[in-house]
């Protein structure tokens, strides 16, 4: 974590990105150094108001953009690239929302298809206030406000995916992408698997707050500038994302059904658990079973997403997850332990 | 609630009930009751040590006994059930729990059918201590120990089905039943509508703790005295199982795949909200979509259950739910609020 | 098979039933018996034009009601009752069909919820004619008709489930009931695993026809008369309902999501042609995977059914499946084999 | 449909690919053309006997290889693509089918994960004789074997996705790719929507035959010489692939769970048959409903797939599907109508 530098990246409109993979990078970055990105809302900052219905405002597959890739250095195929999550600051004082025709979970979809016309597409503006760290609900068919707190969020994170695949930023899948967890907030760092050379990292998709879930298909969007800190794991392969904080270790998948991304992510934490602790497999599922928490990501992304997690306190005698990686990048994020 | 009573209920072996619905009762209980209830362990009481294989010692259909049910004067079709759960204490200073072959997330099952043999069946026991508040796991291939807290919950409780239908004590559904999440709590309020005259409650299958999915298929399995107070709220019907604690309000959704428990809780607690608040629909499904939890109940029962939460202080405006109910059982149960 | 009675039987309105289990026997049978039985359309016979919206004029529970339950004498858990259909007849010169709101494949449903308002709930008249063997399907938005092929099926047949469970006969399980399968036409035996002291066969909800999946949920629904030929097989438990025909041997699944309705079928049928084989389970599994079919039944109710079949001559050398009872039966209801 | 030539493709191996999407052409086609081209089967060729265990002698991602992607001259986004699959010829005396570890549905997967062992990996021989029309199975475990009718297909047939996306040809989705259905056999017309410059066709992954499902998630794997002709319908688009066969149109949906592959396929069919009917929405979905088949294609890749299909005969009055196209590529093909 030598001769850190610290990057700075704002893209241009038509830098934007709507892959992980088979796109050029935009510049490169090495272990140990800070970047600091900003990322446009999942609309490209086109709606801004109530008029500005998503369908009509933006154009198919330009939704969803993300900053990058950015090239790391020394990242190969069978490392593991930990970026952690130092800040995540929304770039301007208001956040959007909408429902989307055929998109969400409480709507058919274009997969869970149905004869029945959409439901009304409408959009929502939220005020952010960074000082009292709310963000406001305004209703649209009554006079109702309230507020929420501000909890911003990276919902789109990932690298380029290996076989020489390329997938839409509206994908989450086991090379990170649209993850849409409440979880991939400042102070956690995501583990991802390189498949590629130079792993390809790119973010965007910022939310002021969801729920779990994203019942509605949209979170509160917000423009953001955030600030991540890159570090490749040598030889140390990754299959699904994981996530860490100072509490807890988390392990993330993707899939539909909703039971798969359970099981994905459940499979991968009772091994995770027993690399860190010793315990025989079918201990780790056991105490999983009981100690563990399941926090849900998406249900309405081609994938959905649903996190295994488990307190660090309530493992027996664990060790260090990837050497002790998250702490040393919090540390070096300036969060004194 | 006036001229409350105190029914104790303690099943004999041989009166313990493995259906909601197709029962006589084994008491009457009104309005305002506190009941009392002694609930075996889903084995019956059978496992007591790791030589005691559930599949071995316990026999179909055999398995998850309620104690129950309780005919609840002047609860017809149409009324909903308030079940206050008042306090769930252990009943023995141990629990268990186990795999059990072809039953659980992390393994196929008689419907997630694969020809692979099934995972080992073990069993583990647990140390409750109710003074410090914690539940001791103990490995059984290595010496480690761990302790979690203590988190008693009742996994089954539900009313008799509506259709002339009799279901397994194993199944959770818009009766309740197998609900298998860690929310029903001492503390909670369980809002269930009532199918056939006079309700039928029944409950058991106490839990020390467990994860949320419930990922082995079992819960720390525990006998308990469980109090209950019971109110029927006459022409107010309920469709799924509601839970309000003083905080919260959540909707419960039992169905496979997961991703439709998660549709139906959520689209429930929409429709409550927009009761509550006076908000339009399309105003409900955004608020609840930014501020809601989806915590998981279990994935592994014959119908997978996921809530839908709110906090009530993220809602503008609300009215109390039932006409201010939970409170009303908080303050019975000698809660000052 | 000695001593054959005719058992005629046509229930009066207040005698169908709503479940399969939870019900007295309308009649005995023994082993050998020919059973005529008249049954209902799933509307109760209360469909009989457009106006006649099912929303409207039927009633809830009262729906899919069945003829029976029937005590097969001799029938103890543990063994199987094999049903030949010997003849399945359209009772009236017309059939119906439907939308329903919130019910079939196209449409969000009580489980897959959305907040879209239902699709419009219609009624479609079928002329039946059995001169030549057509149903005549009438547009009801343009002029248009066409003729389909006649091709009558019992929708729901079953026995008593297990674990004291009565179930609403709208669902398909291992008991049978619900199975919504085109398969169940004349000439084909089903066996069904016997659960309760007595089996309580019953069956109802004729279809003149049907698509693949049942994709409106509703059929052309008809009232019949339909000829069964009973024989109880002592001691030879059957898990999943299995079906045989002159030609192939299948097996059922029922449940959601689709896959594992294919999963539990396929898993079925790989075990029976090992057994009559003789082929190991790898190679039956081999085999199946090259030379089976999987006939969708329906992908509406509360279970989807899917079988699993494979042609006989596709077999090496197989045994005749439970000892040749198909051929006897069908020779036993006069068809020269 | 005039100039017509034939253009013929053998690929070189280092000219396989395994993405639609992200390569360039190896050839350019012109409506009207005629292309031989020869497919390696899904292996590559280097699964030749018991000993070569696929996960040994293959490398991930080099599985599933297509020939291609043909540029086809004046296909835009927006247009169709008419596909004749004119016949598809065994290139050697010999198949090749096994399992593979977590693969297939019969089996807990990578996604469907489990914390079972695999199945054990096998891999069968099969004999092709183009002669008497049959493929031979042997048992592995037995000295069992049997014919099965000879009935090539195509396994994996597609265009590049859109959206900048390139996709795994192991996957299925709407820009066709690894739809592993039998129903894709010589006689059938493939629809597909273009979503890029020149289309970009490829194909591969031939089967001698396979069960519907593909239950072991690998059918009799062959390579091929396949004789396509090819023609673009200008300013025509297509959502799903689309089949059709002299008596037959079907859609195809790919998605999980397989109930959303059975949603996707009827609502397109049902929206297919109300375009050349004439019918209303809601009449042609009851006709679907009464006369459509529902074969499944793989319950084995990353999406499943099924088909929605409907004799011609049975709609009323229907015009010809892409104005005719199948009945002139067929008659391209030389065969007389």
């Amino acid at each position: 974590m030598t001769g850190m530098d610290t990057i700075t990246y704002r893209p241009a409109r038509d830098e934007l990105a709507y892959t992980f993979g088979g796109r050029m990078p935009v510049a490169h970055v090495r272990s140990g150094d800070v970047l600091r990105v900003f990322t446009e809302d999942c609309f490209g900052g086109l709606v801004r108001g109530p008029a500005d219905l998503p369908s009509r405002v933006c154009r198919m597959p330009y939704l969803n953009p993300v900053s990058g890739p950015f090239f790391v250095e020394d990242a190969e195929p069978g490392d593991t690239l930990a970026i952690h999550l130092a800040a995540i600051e929304p770039a301007r004082d208001w956040g959007v929302s909408s429902t989307f025709p055929h998109f969400g979970a409480l709507t058919s979809t274009s997969h869970t298809a149905t004869l029945q016309p959409p439901l009304e597409e409408r959009v929502w503006v939220y005020d952010i206030d960074r000082q009292t760290g709310t963000v406001r609900f305004h209703a649209t068919g009554s006079d109702h406000s309230v507020d929420l707190p501000l909890d911003p969020m990276i919902g789109t994170i990932g690298v380029a995916p290996g076989g020489f695949e390329a997938r839409s930023t509206i994908v989450p899948d086991s090379h990170g992408g649209n993850l849409d967890s409440p979880e991939l907030r400042a102070g956690a760092t995501l583990y991802l698997g390189v498949n590629v050379h130079g792993a390809m990292l790119a973010l965007g998709d910022g939310h002021a707050r969801q729920g779990e879930g994203e019942a509605c298909g949209v979170g509160v969007e917000i423009a953001t500038t955030t600030t991540l800190i890159i570090e490749v794991i040598k030889g140390v392969p990754t299959v699904w994302p994981r996530l860490e904080t100072d509490t807890s270790i988390m392990s993330v998948g993707c899939a539909r059904p909703l039971e798969d991304a359970y099981r994905i992510a459940h499979r991968d934490l009772v091994g995770w658990v027993s690399d860190l602790t010793g315990l025989e497999q079918l201990d780790a599922y056991q105490l999983v079973s009981q100690a563990g928490r399941a926090p849900i990501g998406n249900v309405c992304d081609p994938n959905y997403t649903v996190l295994a997690a488990v307190d660090k306190l309530l493992l027996p005698q664990p060790q260090a997850a990837y050497g002790g990686m998250h702490a040393r990048l919090r540390q070096h994020a300036g969060v004194p332990r």
